[in-house]
């Protein structure tokens, strides 16, 4: 790195004045971890704090002991709060960082919180009751986007828009029924979490380094006091599983595809191609030289990040492939990504709800999209089934209406009952019910259709799920 | 692999001879998909089967148009097993290849069998029967390698080996417990794929193209016909949601990298550094020029088809990525990487059980290796704690004890008791208890340890997860 | 993909029923590569050929031998060739069955050729010499699609189209220039393929298994022989690099990621919210069930297997990751993704150079999209700022402009002169050659802008490049 | 995100005081850039003076707002290095920060530097400055690599250990040899890098927001200002192409992988199962719990890191994906994993350097396992070979007599000649020269090979090679 790079670097990547980095040290700064895993701090007393009762009802440390650690850990974590905490490089990570200051705070019984455990299943621990704090928040909004979007359903029920496939027109739907297949995506990204959760939530202390503690532990008591479910029953696998972080991220990953296909279709439907809805300002900018330009920049930046969300899977998958058992070095990349992971599918999930909020909807843009593109063709072929014609041939006959409509450059609907009765004999004057949009998707009554009774019922039933 | 997926795997990786490719149509060959997707064949017929039955129940055929439906998707599947079915690539997929047959055997009542769906829905159904069916197996050989896992496990309960943390000696550890780490993980394994199973037990047929279908149709009928636990409750979601597939490769890749730790520790014990084991001569090969060598691969293989999997993964994500509503063509990219997940789990359990059961262990060596390392340093550690001195504090003592062992090249069981005194007066005759290989890991009692007493309730309590 | 490679193509993808196949072996099938490295049978061959050569040279084998082996190998080549020879999953893999093969026909002499050489140098090379000539066409195949495009932006030089910035409209731009933007990219990664080229032609053979062979042989004249720039220098490195293979994924993925964006273009245009081309018929389907519908189901294909093509690459980096020197079963694993992005990049090249030279372009609705959208607000800007206004200032007034036009739903160039006078006093007369859509883009006149005369001299610069 | 989630984040999130972050903006955070890009200040400032001195010498702006925009540019960049710069996010990125602050120190001449420029090619040659001067340092580090490791391998020559195929011993090689395999793949990452330096090397400015722009701007001028090789010839491609970042990360996934391979090396090697070498202290740390550990943190990080690369290399890909022309918000998307994949190979190879510097080799310990292992075996058959057996014969022999050896728990040279020639009658008293290690290295003479003279070639071959 040549001068003008490292003076960037120092401005970009500078630490709190507070953190003390030794002038020379490379290899302390590329192996400790304290940088990031600050942030676990935490989450880290708190499990001190379990530990520290279990020993002490264990008889391993004393009721004096117990006292002082539980007053200094407290003192320590406002401290963190209050950014007084003068994190040093030099005591590598986030553990060290509080078991030293611990020690200078109440002197040798800090000294006595690491009995009978180790950094292996302390960081494990902390990273567990890190990740379920963040699925529970995530569960919560996940179901408030859903909220969101029922809403904005239920004063949608009667707006008409061409259904796609191929991104051309294919049948007409309710917009609310466009919108509860999102609701539905969100529902199955909600159960993902919520089973990944009973899998994060197990204790791993106690597993000490790789092969557990002769002290006498009582690992329940500490999952008891951590509302953890149950314990990790093998210490070589406690210290050395990271499959929770792995389903997570993957989890994680199906939440952002599903927010990416919808930003593709917001971009493209506040295009002036489309027209059918508009972005509130507060979730666009402007450019800097073309004075029209309104750019939708949030759902771009939802679609960009979910690159960036995969990526960090691959990452994680990588680093697990092939590592013998049990706990390696290696094992300290899986935090960066797992935060990052973390705060773009919170970040990501709180602005969508708002923008989806605050979306303005041209029902008028939509329905005439509709009528354009022969959205009734199928309804046109299914009329001549019911009259009796097979339907491969009924699917024949319509390609020839639409090619000559086509031709013609009108609609469907726009035909006179003889032009339409050159085609087949079976036509009759009731076919224009069918052409219609509202007919249309009237007709199609079943349960998960697009019928407006149908997606009244399919929004009840989701908004029943919701309240449990 | 069941059965039927077989007799499905020998049709499809065989480019028959009955195949009439046209000659010059690169883009039929392109866009067409029945030379994978014939793979779904008797999924297709089975799903066709359960359509006509409801469209009868509905009235929306005849009872002697569905009589002959049977009769011949029946002998349709029958050439399609005995391998006289000719596939064509202008029929594009197996959709279209079986119903233009089945027009051929019965006449104008296969044109009927259509009625009511189409190839968006059909192909989500063919698609979630393999699946479950693929899971289904999948989680019974998953139980089969349990199973073998702990027949080795309970042989080895005293058998010693050091536990390793970075490649370095740790702590001594029974090598049943060792393996037990193994059980855990696919036990983890296991739940993934039978909670994937609920998502994948969908009805999506009914869903038609995308909207649903103005047809009478009955879904919940053929949900119970098909043997799904329920059906979809959004049209659109139905045809376009992929979440299935990419969450049981998901499951696959965390799978394959469990496989693939294990792999590189059998490649690494098998060798003549570690010779704790040697797999049996069946999954080995000797090299074409160095007559000595006795190479282990198929746990390489194991270990290579980790990034195989993982790479489908990332194919998945990015097909779905940013997808507009509904349906695409894209998504017909969805089997062939689906295909070799599963194809690749199920032959890397089926070999890896086997391996695992033919397995040759060398007790001795891996005891050997433990005494080597000094791998009791942590209970000499522990005692100086029991004696009274801080951990922090007894650490440091140790350190230095281990320091003057490797100058010595000696063992720290190999000190005389004046020589440890000369580190600590705390210490006294009973030191040597804890210097121990066998003490050290007897010590070790509470659940999840690797104490020879804790490790056999683990493998109790294993074995009766695996007979539910 | 040229003739040699289409033939042999052919061979692998059918199961031949003159494979014999043992009934009971999972482990063979598992381990055996002969099912899709049999492909490499021509370049493995090619390879002996020239080994056997510089072995007689070297006297290692005698005339004799290597008339012998000449003649059996020519004959093992028509065999295959001609669809007759039996492949055998005994024989392991491509090298095994031809080299047995030959011992059959010619006698001891051919248990000779393997003198001096390892599979792991064989196989290596065989890799080199498929690759090299996949490289050299898909460097054709690209080249073909950049004069395809050329010609195409030729008849578009004068075709105006809105360009887009976050799928708004941004300023009017000529379809030439888009297309060229294209061309571009591909002129990229021709380059690319290029220099990957310089890195796979060089020779692996001699390294034998790993540590070079003690007989007396001329690597150079192998390397003259089979055309290779230079010899490996190290045979540690010979046999474990994959760099070739991954470097070439990695151009490839680019590859993909560009066609991709075009394809993504494609669908939009020709969707009727665009409608600027229409897609040959050729490359488009219809639908089972909607009979109005033309599917562009090249362009979606060709966006889908860019995530094939991605997912390889991070099964090819995450095979080699961590692997220890210096051959590793694992490796065995490089050949089907590499096989499979050959095949995919080849045939969509392919149809994508066809499919664009079938482009129906309609300019009057490009044009018409330009006008709606303010596609000149930039050019009022850029005005005022000629008349002296600082450019932010300008930037300012505009926004205004636009705004109120939108209210008045009119165009800019709809106003009245005295309605943007309101605005600032420095619009006169003039300005209207500003807001006119011919006029913009006439006025960016320097090298790499959408001015008429600088695309003109970009297209012919482009030509050039290709003539090359 | 609850309370204590909040809280935390705060504290690990914080910006800079001087960065005045309006409270409850979510969306300003989400889609500002200014946090991450203003490590691009420095070459921002750079790219603006060379614009505005073109804009001054084409009439433009004046001399005077030349000046001034020299002055407060040069001020502001003072600031930022004094890190006194006060950025704001509500100026959203890099340049409007840098733009806003020149307008308050110089007034309106400030306004007019955006004349004729769009931040689309504005951040599009930033970065390309950026990773330009990122690929310089990178060149720069892997020859300093490349040197430390051919000085080790000069004092290895002779240093004999076995080399390894499939994790078992194959045949004996020179250490030297082994060190020299790394070499050369550094020499092929450099070569990529400089390759793709080409690409980097070409101005977008001038582009404009994507068209182009109407003022008469010079940008041959400003290339060879900032010393660009070429312009880019395509506004649309210069603000849209990122293959150079993606380029760059997938040469970065390559390097990362060969120093991945390097250190499951350096981690099995300073095992106690091979003690070959030491790693300095100080690239190690303890354990918090076991006294007698000295971890390999250095490069198990530098494998762990591999993951993130590779990772970041998906998210790139995945971003580009099927975006249509121009410039999208997605793009904004591309810097943070650039400068992570930058700092993290400029971090890992500076350390890599120095730990291979300062690597203790133990000699004895690798010569004493290449005895160990039967390493000569394909020697043996070698000798067979030249004695008149075919190879393929000879091979079966040797498998023989390595079968009796293991038996007899003993080495090849331990046999007496008798015993040897039960195996074949061809073996006479010469055939100890070929069962000795160093014997056989040294038959091992061509281009290539391990042969002691041939490795000292080759190192002086790679020294020339580093010298230019």
């Amino acid at each position: 790195m040549n001068k003008k790079q490292k003076n960037m670097k120092k401005i970009t990547k500078k630490w709190s004045p507070r953190f003390s980095e030794p002038a020379n040290n490379k290899v302390q700064r590329y192996t400790a971890s304290v940088n990031f895993d600050k942030r676990l701090a935490i989450f880290d007393i708190e499990g001190s704090l379990a530990h520290a009762e279990m020993l002490k009802k264990q008889k391993i440390i004393s009721a004096a002991d117990l006292r002082l650690i539980k007053k200094g850990l407290n003192q320590v974590r406002k401290e963190i709060i209050a950014q007084k905490f003068k994190w040093s490089i030099e005591q590598e990570d986030v553990h060290l960082n509080i078991e030293n200051r611990l020690t200078q705070i109440i002197g040798i019984s800090g000294k006595k919180l690491h009995t009978g455990r180790s950094r292996n299943d302390q960081v494990a621990t902390d990273m567990r009751l890190y990740l379920r704090d963040v699925v529970d928040n995530t569960i919560d909004q996940i179901k408030s986007l859903q909220k969101v979007t029922l809403s904005l359903a239920d004063n949608h029920i009667m707006t008409i828009m061409p259904g796609l496939t191929h991104l051309q027109v294919a049948q007409p739907i309710s917009f609310a029924h466009h919108l509860h297949a999102y609701c539905e995506m969100l529902e199955r990204d909600k159960l993902r979490f919520q089973e990944a959760r009973k899998r994060i939530n197990v204790l791993p202390l106690g597993a000490a380094a790789l092969a557990g503690t002769s002290y006498p532990i009582d690992r329940k008591f500490v999952a008891k006091l951590l509302k953890f479910e149950s314990v990790m029953d093998n210490s070589l696998d406690a210290v050395s599983d990271r499959d929770f972080l792995i389903e997570f991220n993957a989890n994680a990953s199906l939440l952002m595809t599903h927010l990416s296909r919808w930003s593709e279709e917001l971009i493209m439907w506040s295009s002036p191609f489309f027209e059918y809805v508009e972005i509130s300002d507060s979730f666009c900018t402007g450019s800097s030289i073309m004075p029209q330009k309104k750019n939708p920049d949030v759902p771009e930046l939802v679609r960009g990040k979910t690159g960036r969300v995969n990526g960090h899977l691959v990452n994680l998958l990588t680093l697990m492939k092939a590592q013998p058992l049990a706990y390696n070095k290696d094992n300290q990349e899986d935090k960066e990504p797992t935060f990052d992971v973390a705060d773009t599918i919170s970040d990501t999930l709180d602005i969508f709800r708002e923008m989806v909020s605050k979306l303005t909807v041209f029902p008028e843009n939509m329905e005439a999209a509709a009528i354009k593109g022969y959205s009734t063709a199928t309804d046109l072929a299914d009329y001549l089934v019911k009259k009796g014609m097979p339907f491969r041939e009924a699917h024949g006959v319509v390609a020839k209406v639409v090619k000559f409509a086509i031709n013609q450059k009108c609609d469907l609907s726009d035909f006179k009952l003889k032009d339409l009765q050159k085609f087949s004999k079976l036509i009759l004057k009731d076919v224009f019910d069918s052409l219609d949009l509202k007919g249309s998707i009237e007709s199609r009554k079943h349960i998960g259709a697009t019928g407006f009774n149908s997606i009244k019922k399919a929004l009840k039933k989701s908004r029943i799920k919701l309240s449990k």
